[in-house]
């Protein structure tokens, strides 16, 4: 007789793997199915000389307490990212180097970013009125979701480079264009965050800690601490069938039973399994209108940090790309010296279409522009291009754009019969972060918990 | 040995029927694989009181040249669609009746229309400086693709009332609302059809003629004349497998092998199906990207078609609702008595939530507002949520909301490896309508037919 688990888990990145750990400690019987060869999701750690380098998500903010807490348990330590030297603004065609904040650029030679501040505050007052666990409850709902941020960018940031520097945040935050995400959307993004300092800052912000072994071996520990028998890799799900007992889990060649089923990954990747009933509408439409962003990381890495030498800091702003976001990288010890740097939103689309020897080139030229010809000569170039990933196919997150949130934001988290939904994007606190990925891990092996102790008494 | 087509279709509605057709023609062995038990697609025409009744695509406009003379072909007789009486303008909370045009409520006592003609008459200009095969290729593309058709109408028209009313146009159109479609989306499907009267009007209009026995029987026909063999219902594609020289594609239970594949159905579908290799990004992104409309039709069958005998036409503009737009619907024999109406966009979302009684009384209910009480007693209730129909997801077609065309517009048509694809979306006249799914077939079946022909020489 087919075994019956209590639960199946589909997806071995943070959240399936923390859902699977919660169930299993509740001495329930579960399967996670993951569909690539690897654990880690949008979280991946390669080693080049001999340390690891992450290729997907990698800071533990200030706040982020879930996932410092699981980094306790699980021994891995980590280090503040390093931040010391000017930094770079770009933006509309300009550059400056600047210390400390970006405020002290205001009313400078280069710069008027008259409205920035008062924007960001304005952006933090409307972000704080949201229901991070239902955005699209606020009363200005249709307001605020049937507008892009470019819109309403144009409508409320007084100056040029204001406007220039919330529309590249949404960039490399959302990794999509303002013209593109619901203003809305990008509310509940940095609500659930905080506000948009956190999500901006090193100290105490969404990018104060790097983790010494790369990210993904959260996951990998994770996995070893469910123990073999309860995870397969390479075991893509294709189909998912319920009745009112029993849930029926099929890959290629094995199927699986279960009582319950945790979907944890993204919107877009759910919508391409074969559901029987076909999932109800609402749900379908979410699953059609949530894409993933679009990013392409690279690292390079130098043989000495030339840019420390020259007081800057690696850190830089710009809106002129390739990369439009890019920090000091180097290893704890600083044995290993290199720069993380993003190429996102529409960019990442363009660039995507071309070589990687044409990106690196790109690539290095604009570290060049801000650090001078040194930048040139690297040791190595890494990237990945996420939307190639067909188990993830973009980073960092799934976005609406305009009328999505409001008209199928029920869906997210809601779950269908026995299905019930995990994933960053289903957070309540740092969706697109491995934050937001753990937490939503807990909630939705909590619901099952639920469902399975009251259907026993 | 396995058999090898020349081509396998995937998708038995008007696209991929008439890309079989046309491979057929040319002597090449083809397949066509349909996943539902039925043929029609979008089109699907259901009996009752024994009249074929249409819960599909069910006009042959002025120009619907291509249909036409299939039509002709296959001896399927059309009707003028019935135009007699006042019509109804319902906007901005104001009820109007009309005879003719409505710029004859110009100034009404209801209406200011300021602005209204001249707004068409720019929309037109613009959709008319677009390359209909590709739009993304006009210079102001971003300008126009970075916004919302709400934006622009926001931006563009003068009254209130003319707002309304292309807001209006875009909700019934494209089945979406003007806060979620790219503007350029929209003047391009403004472009393929033509002008903005082709697709409002009903003399020479989208709406000029329907088909006497409905429109499924084109498709049940052109399958039939395919012949058994030529093509497999309850088939749903589960992958397709290619390599230098073959293709493979599997279904549940049977694997199929062809040389070249057209993909006839809609893009949010064709990404659900699972591809070796994995598509490349571009076309991914743009699959996570078009979302299918949301509208539910509704016929309603009247013992008697008293609105006629009140004078009015059964033609009704709102966007108040349920219903957006509603025609009479009655038998070309004028046996049958019948409106045909549309919940649309974000109302169909809505709608959709609730139960067919309920819906019923708020359609019935709708037409009493405009016709008087003689409306709530209807004979027969016949609706059909396009969203809940697993393989179509949706109606009237996919649409790209912004920043879509411009990044991801080339992938719609663009072949991938032996991969060709076809369906209205991807046609150059008409997209959206029956016309444009025919022509999207055979231009997909000529491209293969190059292909073949080229690999023999």
């Amino acid at each position: 007789m087919t075994e019956i688990y209590d639960c199946i888990i589909i997806g071995g990145g943070l959240a399936g793997l923390n859902a699977a750990t919660h169930l299993k400690k509740q001495g329930l019987n579960i399967l996670l199915l993951e569909a690539r060869n690897r654990f880690g999701g949008r979280t991946e750690s390669i080693k080049v000389d001999d340390y690891w380098f992450d290729l997907g998500g990698q800071w533990m903010g200030g706040t982020h307490n879930y996932l410092r807490a699981v980094c306790e348990q699980l021994g891995v330590k980590s280090f503040p990212q390093f931040d010391e030297g000017k930094h770079v603004l770009e933006i509309n065609g300009k550059k400056a180097y600047y210390a400390g904040n970006i405020s002290t650029l205001n009313n400078s030679k280069d710069y008027k970013l008259d409205g920035l501040f008062e924007c960001i505050d304005l952006i933090d007052k409307l972000a704080a009125e949201l229901d991070p666990t239902k955005p699209h409850s606020h009363p200005r709902t249709k307001e605020f979701d049937y507008q892009t941020v470019d819109q309403w960018t144009r409508d409320n940031v007084k100056s040029v480079d204001a406007k220039a520097i919330i529309d590249w945040f949404c960039r490399v935050c959302v990794a999509a264009e303002p013209t593109e995400v619901s203003f809305l959307y990008f509310l509940h993004f940095i609500r659930t965050a905080g506000n948009y300092s956190l999500l901006a800052d090193i100290h105490g912000g969404a990018q104060q800690d790097r983790l010494i072994g790369g990210s993904q071996q959260i996951s990998d520990k994770m996995a070893e601490r469910l123990g073999r028998g309860s995870y397969y890799l390479n075991s893509p799900v294709k189909a998912i069938y319920q009745d009112k007992n029993i849930c029926t889990v099929k890959t290629e060649l094995v199927t699986y039973k279960s009582k319950y089923v945790i979907c944890a990954i993204p919107p877009t990747l759910a919508g391409r399994i074969e559901y029987r009933p076909p999932m109800p509408s609402q749900r379908d439409e979410l699953t059609q209108r949530m894409p993933m962003g679009s990013v392409i990381k690279t690292i390079v890495i130098y043989d000495e940090p030339f840019w420390r030498k020259e007081g800057y800091s690696a850190e830089a702003l710009s809106d002129k790309g390739p990369i439009f976001i890019c920090y000091d990288d180097s290893s704890h010890d600083d044995k290993k010296t290199a720069i993380v740097g993003f190429i996102a939103g529409r960019a990442a689309k363009e660039w995507g279409k071309k070589t990687p020897e044409e990106r690196k080139k790109a690539v290095l030229e604009c570290y060049a522009r801000w650090w001078g010809d040194k930048a040139l000569h690297c040791r190595h170039y890494l990237e990945k291009d996420w939307k190639t990933e067909e188990y993830s196919r973009g980073c960092y997150l799934a976005y609406g754009g305009p009328g999505v949130l409001e008209s199928c934001g029920d869906a997210l988290r809601q779950p269908v019969g026995r299905i019930h939904w995990a994933g960053t994007e289903t957070a309540s606190k740092w969706i697109g972060y491995m934050e937001g990925a753990l937490e939503s891990g807990e909630r939705a092996a909590q619901e099952v918990k639920q469902k399975l102790l009251s259907s026993k008494l």
